[in-house]
C-alpha cells in the first residue's frame, strides 16, 4: 500500500468537529472529537472512535455514558479549547463552564444543542476503540451551522 | 427524548459524501454513503454504517470487500446518480464508467481518489449495519477538496 496516498486519502474524509464528555467516579473530562457519525435511525445510535490511551476514554469505558456537545461555525476557538482533552477545574473545563443533563456527562454552556447516549457495544481492535452508543436524549437551544474540520482548516486522519 | 430535537441535532452532524462499491458472485452494485469514518490509524481501519436491508449491504456481507470512490465538490451529479445504488449493467454504473483493483469492488473511473478494505468486523444491533474494515489499498489520481453533503445541500441524519 501507497502510505502517502493512504494518508492523503484519509484526510479527504470529511468530518465535524464537537466536544465528547465523560464523568466517572468525580472525574469529569472533555475532548474534542472528529470521528462520529450517526449509525442507525431505529434505534438512534451514534457511533464514534476514540483514542484508546486517552483519559476519556477510560472513563468512558467505565461510566458507558457520554454527552456530545455541537458547536457552531462561529466557535472554533471553543473545539480548539478541547484539544487537549482538560479535566474539570471546579465548575469549568478549560475556561468554559459547563451543565449536565440525564446521563451526568459534562455538557458545554456554549453548545448549541447536544446529544446523551449510552455506550452499547466497543470494539477495541484499532489504536481507537469504535464505540456504539445509544441516543437516550437530544435538545437544541438555538439554530445554527454545525463547526466542521474544513471550517478549521483542519485535518484529522491518515 | 425530544424527536424533533434528537431530528434536528443528528442533521447537524457533518459527513461527506462517497461512493461505496461491492461485488460479489458476478453482481456489481455502488450506493451513495455519508456514514464514514477512519476509525484508527494503526492498523488503518475506516468505519461505515450500512443500510441492513440494502442489496448493497447483501454484497458486502458476502464478499467481506469494499472500494471507496472519494469525489471532488464539483461532482455532486456524481454523487446524486448513486442514491438509488445502481447495479453495474455492462461496464458503467448508472452510465459511469468504472474499474476494479485489489479487491475487485467497483471504483468510479471519476473518483478523484478511493480507499479500498477487507471486512473485520460487522455490529448489526441497529438499522444500518455498521462495518469495520481495514484499509489494504489507497490511490490518490489527482488533488481536490472532497464533496461533503453540506455543498450539496443535503442531510443524511435524525
Amino acid at each position: 500500500m501507497d502510505e502517502k496516498a493512504k494518508k492523503k486519502a484519509l484526510r479527504s474524509i470529511n468530518y465535524g468537529i464537537y466536544v465528547l464528555g465523560v464523568a466517572h467516579d468525580g472525574t469529569v473530562q472533555a475532548a474534542s472529537v472528529t470521528w462520529v457519525m450517526q449509525s442507525s435511525f431505529d434505534p438512534p445510535l451514534l457511533t464514534l472512535a476514540v483514542k484508546k490511551d486517552s483519559g476519556t476514554y477510560a472513563l468512558l469505558r467505565e461510566s458507558r455514558r457520554l454527552a456530545l456537545s455541537l458547536l457552531e461555525t462561529s466557535q472554533d476557538a471553543v473545539a480548539r479549547a478541547f484539544f487537549k482533552a482538560p479535566r474539570a477545574e471546579g465548575d469549568t473545563l478549560a475556561g468554559h463552564t459547563f451543565g449536565t443533563d440525564l446521563t451526568g456527562a459534562p455538557i458545554l454552556d456554549a453548545a448549541m444543542s447536544y446529544l446523551e447516549a449510552e455506550v452499547q457495544s466497543i470494539d477495541e481492535s484499532g489504536d481507537h476503540a469504535v464505540v456504539i452508543a445509544r441516543i437516550v436524549n437530544a435538545v437544541v437551544r438555538r439554530e445554527g451551522v454545525s463547526l466542521c474540520c474544513r471550517d478549521m482548516g483542519v485535518s484529522y486522519g491518515g
